[in-house]
């Protein structure tokens, strides 16, 4: 109940802060005979490993993780998994001078006020650290997706700052450390990102993301749609702060006529509705938007107060990310990955039973 | 776990079809000795109903709501708290003709698909009817925030279609059927919604919130961050496509400096948070904002295929809302009064024993 | 979280108090498909009826439920069953007495130091009418189970007071208002309870319970063991102070080699496990016995205290069950069955695709 | 769901098998403020030890505990306390012999038709190694209910085989590895293992639990009683088939005259309802005895089948406990730690404001 488990059957509970000796997690529900090895997760942990590029936290941590329980000769027993690794990076002392006042922006002032007192060693659990068991956890769940239905998780850079970009090319994603599907826009980014860094401050981004393959079916019709459980799972990473599904926001200055995907027997006209209708799966690609807001971790001073409510100014040292987005597609899609695979199990649990007259209308070409 | 429940303390459990015999709630874990009549929870109901206006579906429910247990001597006891509403106008004749075919932008195909059948009357489950007992139970949750707490929530109509509206007078909000703080442009609503109904098409909305006197400290930081929760609840609500809190989408673009809100001792400078830190309240006010699809039952023909996977076209008969936004701003204000009392018990849970050093950092006049 | 709801999946969350005006539940989780009627469950509410004999309370309810939702044209649809029972015969004058002092071994002193305030008529939520809907959920599990997975639930009188009784003849069970399956001894358990009426008195009971058919593999090994979740089951009912599984408390006794049950490609020699392995079900008969405290309930005087501390005498007045135990055989079946049928769904969530080799180990003749 | 998770608000997840890497859980929802050194939880985990004497299993686990998270300057912070203990003495060459067959009275079989495989070395996770982690959870809890609250809770052996033992001298317990509170019969006891162990065979025990200082007003009174969470966390214990709770099965021929505790002023004249009263607590010492079953791992050979299903004949090697009961006592005490942390972090979620006119019936000195 205090919020570091996520999912009802495939269930994962997290632990861990940034400067403490480790970080782990269990998966437990995951169903038996999966084929899985550390290397698995592993390759998810580099592409959201800091230190990739000069863009990103200096801070080098080799996060390598080992499988401690659930798997044996090679594959899941059904019995809970559990991943660790272990914090090597920490240099704590970076972090001694905001031990007594807020950062403005963090989660400094509302962790001392809810708890009574805090890690304040690089934000304890309120860092982006803590995302590394949600990669981890994530990669598990991706595998059984990709491997057992065919699900493909893609998430890219739609918005740097200012700079939009398209889904040209998604499988240039993985070639660049900004997650970008247009390969050709890299130097524009390269060089607003310098300008960043010398001017000391960050910058929001935007993610967006395509699950294709996905059953029909998935998700409760009532409070846990599965826009909804994907919502709750995106604003639930660190920085972000809106949640979009389909069209978003753009239905607002939307007709019906012009909002409603029809069909026909081939499959849907279009996808405005993001691949979810009534708050479940309808086969169509889920399509989801989230915004991440420029990190507060910067060198420029701010106002803030100090534990005795007295006025201070702050400035963040240490080693922080000028732009959290860049950085949160590998984190984002474990986060779909973690929801979809939870609706799965939780699917088949209710109506496992259930047969349909004919195949699940097929997404048309221009879908998606 | 097929997602009729929510909260985990204060927790709502619902039932109920649009053309069923009643629609009823129970809310388990209501704290003892609030008073409690079936006036306060139909106060919210009459705000909620159906037919108050031209605009708005033209089938007539009275809404009585009963308490069927819970409740002594006026007071709740700490028991579970059900409740009833019976349906009286429910006309099922109008929905036979879609008994056999998918209407385009509903969940008929997806219900059908997940559970081998459904209820077409009226969409049974998914019809916006079901929003009835949300509105009930966050009557009770808003009657011991507001009571206990001194936390008041209000939604209004931000935008209809391309219409942009202000918030300059909340206290109009309830005085006219749109939920529009901005009393002037009432005309301009009323002109949009007539044209739209001649047309016979519909229309998307957006809704905005605001939650003023939260405790600071509600949220759990990880994956139930009280953002995250709110984002689950507000996409749990028939229609929506969108969530933002604080600044939302608008922080792609801003800068760290710009972003952050620094803070004095009197408070903080402004809230571009949305009175959320790291996941948890920092008391600032709670800001956030919805997307509402228009709706698709509309009367215009739409391209759809019936139970055997053949072409049709749909025309929508029966009595709909042009504009589902137009209803939701009690329905809003209900789901984040559930979260946040659901939160409130979940703090006290694990933190009734925090004290701290000062009083929570006042929002200032300028906040918010 | 304040515990009116029991199951995962197949969910079950119940309202209601002896003397408000009605009693009620939500099932949520229900396969979809399944053939229900309200007769379906008014034939279990039947069993628990009070007021069938003259050894049990003389309260007149007729106990008519009425199903409001998730059952449309004779079939469940997946969504939640919401059910209904109208209180009848409250007379909460009978009560009046007890307002201001504590019935010793009651809950009426528990109930007050926990929630401040208690509704007294009848025991409030307290009193044994609370186990309805417990019985009318079962039903709809028990009708799942039998029908769709060939498990047969019974229960038996296995002993009252001082008469043990065997398990002679099940068939014989719902022709006696004592579920006594030995028929020949009833004269005996008729004089028995005569005189403890004249008495003034009540007095325990045990009950036996026997589920065949029930598939291998349910039950989860570590925390959620099938027969800990069958010990929280039973032990929630009102008045059961003891559970056992298969042997029970006489394995203390026992050897290893007297206890193990050993096995045979025609299946297992006996059944002293009662059917449970390491928490997880073998496919033999679960075999359960609990024993239910006598009602304490009795018009003779007992030592108390008022709501104010002080020293006094309470006699109960009103209509009560001498043996609350000569009700509970289809209270614990009820319960046996919610637990068999949330397991079940629990197991094909995370196990569907599990293929084993051979077929389950059949139960001998001789085992049981 | 899948059954590793224990406790709603105070909530423990572990994972592990007996001849993995390591055993390890999450204690979630933790109070902050709470000193905690490793220290604390190593003493818990001194007293569970295999290989303290020759009556036990002779591997030689040192079974030292690391604190990974969650605890910061010796204090809790609040934020999830990850435990982590290496195996160490595996010796996974004992136990290639049964991969192939199914030891009787194991889980062997019902694992395996569960997950279509099975860790077979040790029993893997249905191996009583896996209580390592509850030992190390409750150690947590038991402290803040000793230091904030002052609640004992004490575990005895109370019978082994056919020696029945009293409660002479609590402060015994720790002095002798039978958790004997008898020390003048431990020669008896000492003579019956050594004898048991050159028949090499096994037995069964009883262990009995008494909690006193428990607040009033713990548990949720229907479904989630509190003695129906203590049977589900007692019943979930590896080998326990019977759960009592006061009186337990004795009630069944007492009358309601003679088990009703009676109250007075000073306290309740008796303890016969066992501290739990509608399912909440009255303030009197909770008392719990649990039975345990012989384990089935012994020498002696047995039937069984093999994974073809063939008849085969099992001998159990490798090192094993000849009596599980003897190393249970401070299982069964950290499994009621955990039970009662977790409803008393409950009941302050939903009653924390509830105040009651006078103190609480003390319990007089004869109860209990």
């Amino acid at each position: 109940m205090s919020g570091n488990t996520i999912g009802k059957v495939f269930s994962v509970t997290t632990f861990g802060e940034s400067h403490g000796p480790a970080l782990g997690c269990i998966i437990d529900g995951c169903p038996p005979g999966l084929a899985l090895a550390e290397e698995d997760i592993q390759l998810q942990l580099e592409r959201r490993r800091p230190g990739r590029s000069r863009h990103t936290t200096q801070r080098r941590e080799p996060d390598r993780v080992r499988i401690l329980s659930g798997v044996f000769e090679g594959l899941t027993t059904g019995t809970p998994i559990g991943l660790l690794v272990e914090n090597v990076d920490q240099r704590s002392r970076d972090y001694g001078a905001i031990r007594d006042s807020y950062r403005p922006g963090h989660a400094d002032y509302s962790y001392e006020r809810k708890y009574g007192l805090r890690d304040y060693r690089g934000g304890g659990r309120s860092s982006a650290r803590e995302t590394v068991m949600r990669v981890a956890a994530g990669a598990v769940a991706g595998k059984y997706l990709r491997e057992r239905l065919g699900v493909e998780i893609r998430a890219w850079l739609a918005q740097l700052g200012p700079i939009r970009l398209g889904c040209k090319d998604l499988s240039a994603v993985d070639d660049n450390p900004f997650f970008c599907a247009e390969p050709a826009r890299l130097p524009e980014l390269e060089a607003y990102m310098d300008a960043l860094r010398v001017e000391g401050n960050s910058v929001g981004a935007r993610i967006s993301l395509r699950a294709s393959g996905v059953p029909v079916g998935l998700g409760e019709p009532v409070f846990d749609k599965l826009d909804a459980d994907i919502a709750h799972a995106m604003m639930g990473i660190n920085a972000v702060k809106a949640v979009e599904v389909g069209d978003g926001f753009a239905v607002v200055e939307q007709k019906g006529t012009e909002h409603r995907d029809q069909m026909a027997p081939d499959g849907f006209f279009k996808n405005s509705a993001g691949g979810v209708l009534g708050g479940i799966s309808s086969g169509q690609d889920i399509l989801v938007s989230i915004a991440l807001k420029p990190t507060s971790s910067i060198r420029l001073p701010g106002a803030s107060v100090d534990r005795d409510g007295r006025p201070v100014e702050v400035v963040t040292t240490g080693r922080h990310d000028p732009c959290v987005g860049l950085r949160a597609a590998p984190i984002a899609e474990a986060m779909l990955a973690l929801v979809l695979m939870d609706h799965y199990l939780r699917q088949r649990a209710q109506n496992a039973d259930v047969r349909s007259g004919w195949p699940p209308l097929a997404a048309r070409r221009d879908a998606g």
